[in-house]
């Protein structure tokens, strides 16, 4: 179809509403507004808003009659929740930003709060014109008016403009990101969901199709869940779920799996420790503190693959007892009087094992040396010595709770 | 001056050595070879590798004659550190791989090891061309040499590509990195000193200055730093100091400065922790769970602006209890029932309460409803319910060892 059919069919351009999901809630909290135009059938208007050809008081035209229509929509129904409006940046950018405003300050009167109004803008429209939409938002946003950003694809990450343009809320779509289950994607979103904590934005999952997807939403910090999997859109909002069932089942399942992963880690941190612990009852720690490493490895030689000593301040008090080849221990003495205090967490580790004398499992992280999937395991010694386990991957490997 | 003086020049073109120290050793572990030209005075050769209008073959043709140098040297003081040298991306990728790695062999034929070579890349050079610097770099490292990425400065940080070229090392350099003090720029950091502690990479902080500067090298992760603070760049590897006193002093009093801040944190947690515990054995949690935060709040009342009480699944078994205006105390009833599962750490923080029976205070986050930076304080009480209690900013800006 041609850009061109929107225009000449504009009465034929209808908003649909999907229902979008609160975790806390559980249930609609308020619904996003998507364009469509009914011709014999009906038809998504992405292909319109995504082509860059269209000119902007076209784009304009089209994003304030579907506004106009689904605002009259809301004051029928009395529908209280959130109207998640997408506009398109170059419409936004293009138009007097007065113009929009009277329009939502004239349903203001009718009852429409301006703090139930959320704009979503894509990012990868705006993609340059950071600054200037910035001045925008913040305009917009002393009205009581939230953004949300949909910065996240599989292509595209820029933590630094997501943090300069300070959302309100952060969009991921599940149709975007195809490969949310890789390792590598996975850090990347912890990074994004960090920015959203540091920034008090929340987190918003769109494009949900199964239990998996609505898993993953979950359990990145999801805050807004939508997709065909909770609720397909629909011509009106009378006709979208208030409850969603699934959705209140699932996260009572997610809940009991998460805390279960949980709990086989807590008592997988347990059990290394009784080991750690009778090994080092057996054999005292004393003046030659490499040869209590060594008399320690014969027992703890199943699940790591290079231990040390440490005084308080990361000052290394031994050799490295390191397992040669994944056989034979060796005492590696040039790591003597290293310091790792610049390591990330080495002295809340610390004092934490001072705090309650217990050890303390690391995540898993790769090691610098051997590149090496591994956790650390660390445990409070007498006199202030504390002695680090590396677990190695194939001991980790074995242990599924040891691995997420 | 113009990039053809320099090839005109080239016998006046020598390499330079800055030391580069390591965090645990302390002592110079590497030297950086930096190109100058030596006419009446010494220049940088900046101008000369930034400037994108200068022919593949004259940057090519210049790295190597400044490598071929410094490798003499290397060879002529019998230097046993890494030798990190500056390659122009455009360069490496316009020569044949054969080239550089028949110089670098015939050099391991004298002595120096391909794995004491770390190759430095300054990504906004490289910008669009990651696919196929990706595939050299894997080349080249399947003979052990190493690769620096010079990734992040004040206007660009892209963790995906970042994590994709995967280096054994990521570069920071404090010179082009103006605003690192702000929290924004903090934030961004983080996200790659936890991307570089996922892929295994070491962090490398480059033009340090002053001990404010190595302070914020040590404290996000610096490996490795350089900079005129510790030894300037030096005609002859022989001059560069081996050992590097401010280094040695400076750590110390990091560590100790750290240390103390942990132990000022985690003394007001404990105090945070007596307060509650003698607001809770005050007024014994009974039938009415409101009434109950409506008691303690008088006893808590100058450290926070919110209280609920949840169970171990994050289920609200209460109101909110939340400070209106900063003053007067509100119950919130819509909040009961909500569940706060899905909120990062959360379930991660109740095993804990679980595991060792204490309180636990939160990193400071901004409030997604407020938007304020606050702290939350989590306290396991009887028969599985968990207090959790949102401390105000103005409280942590009054103590200004929960501001960090």
């Amino acid at each position: 179809m041609d850009p061109l059919d929107v225009i000449s069919n504009l009465d034929k351009v209808i908003p649909y509403f999907q229902p979008i999901y609160g975790a806390d809630t559980q249930n609609c909290i308020g619904i996003e507004v998507v364009g469509r135009m009914n011709l014999e059938t009906l038809h998504s208007l992405e292909f319109f808003f995504a082509n860059d050809l269209v000119p902007d008081d076209y784009l304009l035209e089209v994003d304030n009659h579907i506004l106009i229509q689904a605002l009259d929509e809301v004051l029928r129904t009395k529908f209280d929740g959130g109207i998640f409006i997408n506009r398109h940046p170059s419409a936004l950018l293009s138009d007097d930003p007065e113009n929009l405003l009277t329009i939502l300050q004239s349903y203001e009167e009718k009852g429409i709060k301006l703090s139930k109004v959320v704009i979503i803008l894509q990012h990868q429209l705006f993609y340059g014109f950071e600054k200037e939409l910035k001045n925008l938002i913040t305009y917009y946003q002393t009205y009581g008016i939230k953004f949300a950003i949909n910065s996240v694809n599989d292509k595209l990450i820029n933590l630094e403009k997501l943090r300069h343009l300070s959302p309100d809320i952060i969009k991921i779509d599940f149709k975007m990101v195809q490969q949310l289950h890789t390792a590598s994607f996975q850090d990347l979103l912890n990074s994004v969901i960090y920015v959203a904590r540091k920034i008090g934005a929340s987190m918003y999952y769109d494009g949900i199709i199964d239990s998996i997807q609505l898993r993953n939403a979950w359990k990145n910090g999801g805050r807004f869940y939508q997709g065909a999997y909770l609720c397909k859109p629909q011509a009106s909002i009378t006709k979208a779920n208030y409850e969603c069932e699934p959705l209140k089942n699932d996260i009572v399942k997610f809940i009991r799996g998460e805390k279960s992963k949980l709990i086989a880690l807590r008592d997988m941190t347990n059990l290394i420790q009784l080991r750690v612990e009778s090994a080092i009852n057996k054999y005292k720690l004393g003046e030659d503190i490499n040869s209590f490493l060594l008399s320690i490895s014969s027992e703890l030689n199943s699940f790591c693959f290079r231990m040390y000593i440490c005084d308080e301040d990361g000052f290394q008090q031994s050799a490295n007892l390191f397992k040669l080849y994944g056989e034979q221990w060796e005492l590696q003495h040039q790591y003597k009087g290293r310091n790792w205090s610049w390591r990330p967490y080495f002295l809340e580790t610390v004092l934490k094992m001072q705090s309650n004398d217990q050890g303390q499992l690391s995540d898993m992280y790769r090691d610098i040396e051997t590149g090496e999937k591994i956790r650390t395991f660390s445990y409070p010694m007498s006199n202030g010595n504390y002695l680090y386990i590396d677990l190695s991957y194939d001991f980790l490997f074995k242990h599924n709770e040891l691995l997420f």
